[in-house]
């Protein structure tokens, strides 16, 4: 059972939450990623100080929370990092998974498929890493980038992305009934902060080999990109699988954001360390 | 396309097929095995001798065609082979695929799930072992097992059961959607044929380790066994992976109606070597 710690943050955590988690849409309607502002910060307390102390407090509680996680293994996590390029995706593992035990904590970074993972339908490799009992698996990027490249890039039809959307609330309903708790954040920047990043990479030699001139290719592309992923965001917020817009101008924000939605998920589900044999009882170890 | 054999023998294979290929029910209601007998021979000649000639040409045939299956790429060929114990599951993957190349042709027999498959949901171990483009896959026994076992235990609900059927259909449309033909046979043998079968493990020296007192127990619950089998045949039989019934009582009938669907459904997909690269025209190799 949630503690009673969590029980007093839930309501403001909910309300927070309300304008950034997206509803079950029925009709599968694109939303607009343009009602939604990337500089908000719905979950910021006003100081970045306080904020910054507040998300290395979350990390010690997310590790805790993991701990019972693995060993109660009646559920799995799957967090999905979606988010065009210099979004965060890289700085949301580090800021807020890293702090959990690697033993139960996986995380895959996907890229463009390979001939083997070419030769499945494009939701085998995605299957294959999925998390076992008690795991936590973190997608940075994910099968989304299915309903992404190839859409924007018109490689296919407009009835083909519409079935890949179905695919895919279908494999996630399955992931979901069998026991995954799926989290999916779109991680939302602004054109001129994508702008500003990409401009530090450029000119930071330490951050060089994060550049690569595809990123301009793709920069030109952003309103696509944009339409692309209203479209996947009306169409693949399910029940079962819900997906949160973050706002992450800000990486601290950003950060407080993911985490505090992580650690209420997890209270959520009523964890607890699976109950002592009972043959142990009064067990003498000699 | 289709030879002109194939054409000329289209209409009567569809014909001998039409009472053992269950149509997709909408309903899902459970179909009654009763109604099939597991003696008849709806693809014989009348005459044993010549059914076995007809399964050597067959063998031939399908070597040829899965060279094509193989070099074309375009398809990848899921066969799924289900059955009561001594239903005759290795006798049709000996008597039916063993001339075709292992270069394309693989097989599994599945077992109960390991500790790391019962980790994931029942779909996961299956969804790795799906054939890539130009691949035959043959299964011996399959995720079927997961709507049989169970149930006939009373492990899951009917709730939960109808939900893996629910599972099962999206996850085969999914496969079939992106290339995957699917076929799946459910060798179909009297009770008193299996007697028999059990009874020659019993006895013959070279047969006994086939024989496990498990078969036993489960012999005892055949009824149970053939409700299970009616209502998934029932609920799974879709547009995209239907179920064929296979009178089995007969192995060499088995094995020639399985060899024959097989054959019709690879020259019904117009297999073709894919085009010369137009560089290699005039090449010289020096």
């Amino acid at each position: 059972m949630p503690s009673s710690r969590a029980d007093e943050e839930a309501r403001p955590l909910a309300r927070a939450l309300a304008d950034w988690r997206l509803p079950a849409t029925k009709t599968g309607k694109p939303r607009a990623l343009a009602d939604f502002d990337p500089a908000a910060k719905p979950f910021s307390s006003g100081s970045k100080a306080q904020d910054k102390e507040a998300v290395d407090a979350l990390a010690v509680e997310l590790d805790a929370l993991q701990d019972i996680f693995f060993a109660d293994k009646r559920f799995k996590l799957l967090v999905v990092l979606q988010g065009t390029d210099t979004a965060g995706k890289d700085g949301t593992v580090r800021g807020v998974f890293a702090r959990m035990s690697p033993l139960g904590v996986r995380t895959v970074g996907w890229k463009a498929p390979t001939e083997a993972e070419r030769a499945h339908d494009y939701l085998w490799r995605i299957h294959r890493e999925m998390p076992g009992a008690g795991e936590v698996m973190v997608f940075n990027r994910s099968h989304y980038e299915d309903v992404l490249v190839p859409v924007v890039n018109g490689w296919i039809t407009p009835e083909q992305t519409q079935q890949r959307y179905r695919q895919i609330n279908d494999f996630e309903r399955l992931l979901s009934e069998t026991g995954t708790v799926i989290l999916k954040f779109l991680l939302h920047i602004s054109f001129e902060e994508q702008r500003k990043r990409l401009q530090e990479r450029v000119d930071d030699p330490t951050k060089h080999w994060k550049f690569s001139l595809d990123d301009l290719s793709a920069r030109k592309q952003w309103p696509d990109y944009q339409k692309a992923y209203g479209a996947l965001l009306g169409a693949t917020s399910t029940e079962w699988a819900p997906w949160t817009i973050v706002p992450s101008d800000s990486k601290t924000h950003r950060n407080l954001m993911i985490a505090s939605v992580l650690r209420d998920t997890l209270q959520g589900l009523g964890l607890r360390y699976p109950d002592p044999n009972p043959q142990l009882k009064g067990l003498k170890v000699e």
